[in-house]
Order: structure tokens, then C-alpha cells, then sequence
């Protein structure tokens, strides 16, 4: 659409599919992959087009990152922590509980050995990974009743996945795997008693506020959620380096736009869901402290059997004790003073 | 370098200057507009090349806006707040005390009315805004002696700029305006009573913690502090589309690793300056409300005064009002018990 300076016409056609392990209504991350593609196609006048699929379209949601490794698709959309079936340690390119926060998490990929030794575990499934946005940090998810204690949580049915609902397990919860579309009519039914999905935004298009009563923050599991963009090595390695570039640079606007994205539309979801009746409950310290031991213990059980975990794991958890000792100085109190300022009024 | 594909020959040779406002040892800062040009030049196959000069190279530091407005210069990278002495409006570009922290403002910037609102006020100086880069929250500054309260800032000569400043005297300080080279002499010889600067990565080798022991949080006058690339809106209307993408790409990259870098390097800051005797104070409660009071009475005056300012400061305060009913909830929670834990080892 450019007359001038169009790339040249010695520049290759590339054409390459993403697919998402998303369905297109959640928009705010299936919309981090339409604004990749279309900054590629922006960057490089349009001669490297990249075409994103929502999930089930070329393959079901969590079968992407097995496309990508197949070459079935170039690439894909993803969240890392879909695959901790294979490998724990692939937890850890997204969320595991009690780890990093948004923005600690975007420091260990880009600043930290994060983005180094998480490259260096999907070797083995040749895929190298760039951020892919995140979600920042989640809600703890809906519960039919309250819970005062982690007595509560016992026989509870609860739909979460992950390392989240080991955890969960482990102070009695029983887990169940939901796709999103069934969480409604399970907990409309009360064939579950809880579930967690994303956040205000998300969950506020689900409808859960209206077969849940209480909202329960925070989200130990997930202090944030990275998504990521993960490619085929072997194509990765077969882009001049000019598309390279632009497919860097175009995954490091979408990761920044997206948690914008959600950062702009969470408080207007949050205080429509308060209007809707819902009842925002915080964690027992009793529940927190029970998960923070049991994924402790997870981890250091998975560090002796599995030396890849371990590896990750130690420079994760050695990068986020570094990261709260500074945090707790400045950001936190400014927030702190900022959140009772406001409650005044 | 590369063979193929190559942009086209008929891609224009387009070389600018970018002045900054900051030295090379801020190298953080000064790096983010290094990124910027590194990833232009890739994304144009060298075609689009970018120069950056620190300040005092082509213009002293402060003048960085002047230059790009008068176009002696292409575009520059600044601090936006840098310029309330032309108008206070230039403030709500990096920071005004009390307002938002750092992903409360990208999310303003890009998903709130920010970065337009910005925009209409600074085509009145004839350049165009991207965000670039952001300092996160930084600290409250170095103090010779203990404050215990409000009493105690009295007569203080402190150096601290801008709106802070402002604030300051209101509370009884005589702010002093020295450039970053001038702080530690002064401090020394006690010309100065307190400093701010930035964080504990900046301050660190500014060698502070020898001449002042009482380091204080938060920096209520910058819960976050966004850096801007200012480009002279003519020269952006002239660039080739692809050009303009390259641009907007290689500033939305640069934005995130500034963050990320600094996010990576305080923590390990922040320990040394405490091993080296830095002793860590929370600014005192009737600091903080007096502080946040004397703000808002400034921001309503010039609110009555100065229409521009109060059209950006009543959509502002909107989000940050917004913004913080959400965050109070699952983000604070999650540091809070991060810290918590932390603390208790």
C-alpha cells in the first residue's frame, strides 16, 4: 500500500501461521497475537505475513506448542505452563505459585538468565521463545460459599489447572479440568464448588458473578501469567535477519500491549462486577501459608527428581528474593500509601 | 551485513539526530535511546539511521525540547516534566506527585487517553510523544539528619526539581535545582541538607550513602517516572510509513527494557547501599498527608488557572482513581504477602 520506500522486490514472501491456543473472545490475549502479526506485516511492508488461528482451528488450544515443535504450524501463541504434563519445568515460562510479579517476571526474561535458560530447556522440543504478554497478576477465582479457613477448602471441586491445582490438591481441593466455555453451566449446576479463570475482565464475560457469590483475591498461583510466543526453531533460524527483527520487535510491542490492555480494562470490570453483587473476599492467611509451604515443598521435591526443574527453579526463586527486597522499599509502600489515600476518599 | 533480502535501493537513506537529555552514565536512560536507534537501523537494513548525542553534545540537557521543537534536531529523548517552567501540563507526561505508578501509566498512555491527550497539548511545540521508558517507582532521596516529622523539613535545603519541589516548599522546604555532577559536593559540604535523584541503582554511583545516611521511600513525587521521545512533528509527517512502523516499534521495544533493566539492577543496588551503612527510612505519615494534600491543592489552582492542565488532570485523576480500586486488590495482596513471606525468611 507504500509506493515509497517499499522493501525490496528481492525481499522473500514469507507466509507463516500462529496458532493460538486461544479462542478469540478472550480478546485481550488473542489480540496480542493479531498485534504481532500485524506489526511484522507493518515492518516489513508486508513481504513476511503472519496469519493467526484461534484455537481448534488448525489444532485444539493445548496442542500448540506440539504443532510448533511438529512444524505443523511456524509458530504459536501460547502459554508455557500448558505443558507441565511433559515437564514441570515448563511452569515456569508462565506462572508457578508464589513466584514473580508482572513486572519482576519481564526483568528475569529480558535482564535476568529468565528468557537464557527457559531457550535452553525448549531445546528439546525445538522451540525458542520470545514474551508474549501477560495478564498481570490474577484473581483467586469463585466460590459458592466463603472460606475462612483452609478447613473450608476439604472435598472442595474446583475447576484449576497447573501447578496451581496441585497446590490445591495438597490442602484438600479437588481439581478439575474445565475447558472455559463448561466452567458456567458446572457451577450453575454445582457439579464444581469453585473456579478459577483469569480476572475482572475475562470473568466478567463468562458470567461466573451470577453462580459464584465470592471473588476471592489474591491469585497466589499466578502473581502473573506469561503468555508466550513460541517458534519452530528451525524456521526461526531460516528468517533473513531482517524478518528476525521484525518479529522481535514485534512480539515486544504485543508483550507491552497487552498487559497495557488489561491494566486499562480490569478497574472498570472489578467495579461493574461489585455492582453485580459480588462479594470480593481476600485469602486467609491460614490458606496462603498452607500454599506457600505445600509449593515449596513442590519445588524442592521436583528439584531433587528433575535437575532441569531445579536449575530454573533455583535462579527463579534466588531472582525473586533479590526482587522483593527492593520491591517492598518503594513501589510497595508508594502503592500502599496510594491505596489508603484512596479508601479516604 | 545481510545478503537477502535487502531493502530496496529505493528505500530513502534517512539519518537523524536524536538529542538526549541525559549523561552516558545514566546509562540506563541514555540506553533506552541507544535500543531505540540499534533497532530502527535493524528494522531498515541500516537505511534509517538514528545518532544519539547526550546531553551537552549538541544541547545542554534541559534544552532536548527546544532543539527538536526548533528542529535543530530530528527528535530527542527527555523527561517530559522537565518543562513546567513553559507549563505545568509538561509534568503529567513523566510524573506528578500522587499519581500513577509505572503500569498504571503505560496502561493510561496506551489503552487510556494519555498518550493522546499528551499529544494534543504538545502540538503547541510542534513535536509528537512516544512513550520511553520508565524508571518504576523511584526513591524519596537522602537526608543528612532524621525526619521524624513535617517540623523537620523545615528550612531543609534539599535538591529536588520540578513539582516535587513545589510540594516541597509547601512543606517548608527551600528546594535547590543542581545538576546530577553538583549533588554529592554540595551535599558534602552541606550547601544541601537532602537530594533526590532517582533509584538505587542511579544513586549508587552517585556515591550519596557517604555523604547522607538516611535514605528515604517512597519517592511520593514519582511513583513512576516515564521517559518520552519527542520527535518534530514535521520531520515524523516526512518519514516513509515503513519508517514511521520501524519508529514505533523501536520505541515501544525500548519503553519495556528500560523498565526491565532497572527492574533487574536496583534489587542488587539496593543491598549493596545497605551493606555500605545506608540506612533505609519510610518517609513519616504526616509527611505523606501533608504532601498528598499540598499536591492536590496545587493541582486544583492550576486546574482554575490553566485550562490545559486541567483537562489532562481531570482525566488522570480518573484513572488513577479507577486504576487503584483494582490494583488494591489482587496486585497489592500478591507483593503484600510476597513481602511478608520474604521477611519472615
Amino acid at each position: 500500500s507504500v509506493a515509497m520506500p517499499a522493501i525490496a522486490q528481492s525481499a522473500p514472501e514469507v507466509k507463516w501461521r500462529c496458532t493460538s491456543s486461544f479462542p478469540k473472545s478472550l480478546d485481550t490475549i488473542y489480540g496480542a497475537a493479531e498485534l504481532m502479526a500485524k506489526t511484522v506485516s507493518e515492518l516489513t511492508d508486508g513481504k513476511f505475513q503472519i496469519r493467526v488461528f484461534a484455537a481448534g482451528e488448525i489444532v485444539p488450544g493445548l496442542q500448540a506448542l506440539d504443532a510448533t515443535q511438529n512444524n505443523t504450524v511456524e509458530m504459536c501463541h501460547s502459554a508455557s505452563y500448558y505443558y507441565v504434563g511433559k515437564d514441570p519445568t515448563f511452569g515456569m515460562g508462565t506462572a508457578i505459585p508464589f513466584a514473580l510479579n508482572t513486572r519482576q517476571m519481564n526483568a528475569w526474561f529480558l535482564f535476568g538468565n529468565g528468557l537464557t535458560l527457559m531457550n535452553e530447556f525448549y531445546k528439546d522440543y525445538n522451540v525458542t521463545m520470545l514474551p508474549g504478554g501477560n495478564t498481570g497478576g490474577q484473581m483467586g477465582g469463585w466460590f459458592r460459599k466463603e472460606i475462612k479457613t483452609v478447613a473450608d477448602l476439604n472435598g472442595l471441586k474446583m475447576r484449576i489447572a497447573g501447578m496451581g491445582g496441585q497446590v490445591m490438591a495438597k490442602l484438600g481441593v479437588v481439581p478439575q479440568q474445565l475447558a472455559g466455555g463448561d466452567i458456567y453451566p458446572a457451577l450453575e449446576k454445582g457439579t464444581i464448588d469453585a473456579a478459577e479463570w483469569v480476572g475482572p475482565y475475562d470473568d466478567e464475560k463468562l458470567g461466573l458473578f451470577k453462580v459464584a457469590k465470592y471473588y476471592y483475591y489474591p491469585g497466589w498461583w499466578e502473581g502473573c501469567a506469561a503468555l508466550n510466543f513460541f517458534f519452530n526453531t528451525a524456521q526461526w533460524n531460516s528468517l533473513p535477519p531482517l524478518y528476525q527483527h521484525a518479529l522481535t520487535a514485534a512480539c515486544a510491542r504485543a508483550n507491552e500491549s497487552m498487559l497495557a490492555s488489561y491494566d486499562a480494562k480490569n478497574p472498570v470490570a472489578i467495579q461493574s462486577l461489585v455492582k453485580s453483587g459480588t462479594q470480593l473476599r481476600r485469602y486467609p492467611n491460614d490458606v496462603m501459608d498452607a500454599a506457600y509451604k505445600a509449593s515449596h515443598e513442590i519445588y524442592e521435591k521436583l528439584s531433587t527428581e528433575n535437575p532441569k526443574f531445579g536449575k530454573v527453579w533455583n535462579d527463579l526463586k534466588a531472582f525473586r528474593n533479590n526482587a522483593y527486597t527492593w520491591w517492598q522499599i518503594a513501589e510497595f509502600n508508594y502503592d500502599d500509601y496510594m491505596v489508603r489515600a484512596r479508601s479516604r476518599g
